[in-house]
């Protein structure tokens, strides 16, 4: 099978993830749950990933990198742990349901006020409508780096600007650019930064976090057992265990310590280069196919991901089509982003989405668009 | 090393395990997120594991079966999302951390009341407490299965029958007892399962659930994706979606499946027979050891745990003696048991504790024991 659904969880990793995943099973014991040397063992391998991630996003404090399980989780600790009754967020349609649905829920049970910046039918926003939504309680600015849907990056330097110049914390889901972008806290502005193991990370499922700037105040969100303070009633307070309770994912956290290290090695400005140029070869060979529309914008900045639609057929259909006839495996439906689809116009029909990494071979990507050729040009149904 | 931390984590796991988790790492797409046939192989084993585990537990809907990633977040989801404020909720003093904290923040946050049946000096608690606890109001009665200190078992089956007979829900937290001996939410009374993957069901760490009866309502805990119904604001009513927000840990998930098959094909009652065999053993050979304190209730049913202390030796001290100079691995320290080490009079030394597995060697527990005699003739320090 012709695997274009990186967007969603990539599929194939580095050997050494495995490895690194095998070894754990094998050697690691409770991360922070004592003192001999298999517990220890842990220990040590999961603050080794802190490190690496740290260095990777450029956090200053490795003992401020927090894992979890995915990065809703990691979202759901951010909103939940920022934002309390009487405080205003901002953020955008682009987003996905693991940054909408948590906001909605703040709204309706603590009285957030929440703004969203609205997209465009190319899935761009006006960066002045930032500035615009900022009111004195504007506690924070929260926003996808690159669109799960049409692939379109913002410009999250210029919005942690708008952000910092009123006060308000600038947070920063990275679920589609972590791994094959740059995503630089320092230099991006980012004081939360959400992440993903599986996606482009390369990582395992089961694995994600947050990277938090030093002084800002997270509150836990799950309360227990961190092998630390056990004697207090509340959570500890100091970062990670505040955020980490119970035993870690320890084979996956060292499963991803190793993709981080494969991408570093392999340098990251050569897999964006890599999947920049498998992007615009699929953008460029579909784009002029009669009855193709193609979502987004490839004008500016681009992640991985080519959305699309065959004339009005529902995109479950051209996705089964794919699959069952072409071994192609993309993404249909809404992708969970019910706003961007209603900005797109496509709500009811969904969308196609082919999304590639840095294993993605030309020969794969070609047959990718012949296949939509293919099915462009059969008979309306 | 000997390995008597199982109580931690098991370290040694059943090789289909790893072989499992290497074909999801291989195989596997995202569950519940596109039709393809690598995401649908996710999906359909997610779901295989749910029935695995809906089985095991004797569960009636395999759709109740959420999958978390430790016993934490599962008791977290089923405090939170069962009590209100004005509820009333009755508990022990032999719960983990794991179950205190959330209670201790939903007292706070919520206004949730909280009581907890004391323990004796033994780990023992007076059945008759949870009786007289009782009020008009109580909506939940929760607690361990096992002590994760003593190893002293509850009589599961008396606590639910008492607040069934008070309306009350009941919920088990089974970190000690799943996958060594007998759990089963029918013949129990359980309404409310809470398991860890990583410990006796010898899972990889990164894995846990709660299994719920039909007709217990739990509210979400985290919101996002599901894959399914993305155009609600609101997270999906139905369960499994309602509760697991974001991508699962499909290459733990398979692990944990794979490790449940191999407790149903060796059969939960030759390791709960083995298990007991090897605590017995330990428990006979360092019971009458000049200096030696074992803790705990040996009349009774009993985990495989057997927490002790050399005189007043800090067990931080012993543990590490035992570490550095046997290569045995225990845990000293509180084990996050506070209110435990307080009834049992051990809150400054703590205890240390030998946890063991059904892959545990008879030798192995005999040379756990002399290293105990070895340490008790010591000078003291």
């Amino acid at each position: 099978m012709i695997y274009l659904d990186n967007a969603a969880t990539t599929l194939k990793k580095p050997s050494a993830v495995k490895e690194a995943m095998l070894l754990a099973l094998d050697t690691m014991g409770n991360s922070s749950r004592g003192a001999h040397d298999i517990a220890l063992n842990a220990s040590r391998t999961v603050y080794e990933a802190r490190e690496r991630l740290a260095a990777f996003f450029n956090c200053t404090r490795p003992d401020h990198v927090i894992f979890t399980s995915n990065i809703t989780e990691s979202l759901n600790i951010v909103l939940s742990g920022l934002l309390e009754a009487g405080d205003h967020v901002i953020s955008t349609e682009l987003e996905h349901n693991s940054v909408l649905r948590p906001l909605c829920r703040l709204r309706e049970e603590r009285n957030v006020a929440v703004d969203l910046v609205s997209s465009s039918r190319r899935g761009l926003v006006d960066y002045s409508d930032f500035e615009r939504l900022m009111r004195p309680e504007t506690k924070l600015v929260v926003c996808t780096h690159a669109s799960n849907l049409t692939g379109n990056v913002l410009d999250i330097s210029r919005i942690a600007q708008i952000a910092h110049s009123h006060n308000a914390l600038f947070a920063v889901d990275s679920a589609q650019t972590a791994g094959t972008r740059k995503v630089d806290m320092q230099k991006h502005g980012i004081d939360v930064l959400c992440f993903t193991g599986h996606k482009g990370l390369l990582g395992p499922q089961g694995t994600g976090g947050i990277c938090i700037r030093e002084g800002v105040d997270i509150k836990p969100f799950k309360s227990g057992g961190t092998g630390v303070q056990s004697s207090l009633c509340r959570q500890p307070d100091r970062y990670p265990a505040r955020l980490e309770a119970g035993t870690l994912n320890s084979p996956g956290i060292a499963g991803l310590a190793a993709a981080v290290d494969f991408i570093a090695s392999k340098g990251l400005n050569v897999i964006s280069e890599r999947e920049a140029l498998l992007t615009l070869r699929f953008y460029e060979k579909v784009r002029g196919i009669p009855g193709i529309t193609v979502y987004g914008d490839f004008e500016g900045e681009h992640a991985g991901i080519v959305s699309l639609n065959v004339r009005d057929l529902d995109s479950g259909l051209v996705s089964g089509i794919l699959s069952d006839e072409f071994g192609i495996a993309t993404r249909p439906g809404l992708h969970c982003a019910p706003l961007l689809h209603r900005a797109l116009g496509t709500k009811a029909q969904g969308a196609v989405r082919f999304s590639f990494s840095c294993f993605t071979e030309e020969a794969e990507i070609d047959r990718a668009a012949a296949a939509v050729k293919s099915i462009s040009e059969r008979p309306l149904p």
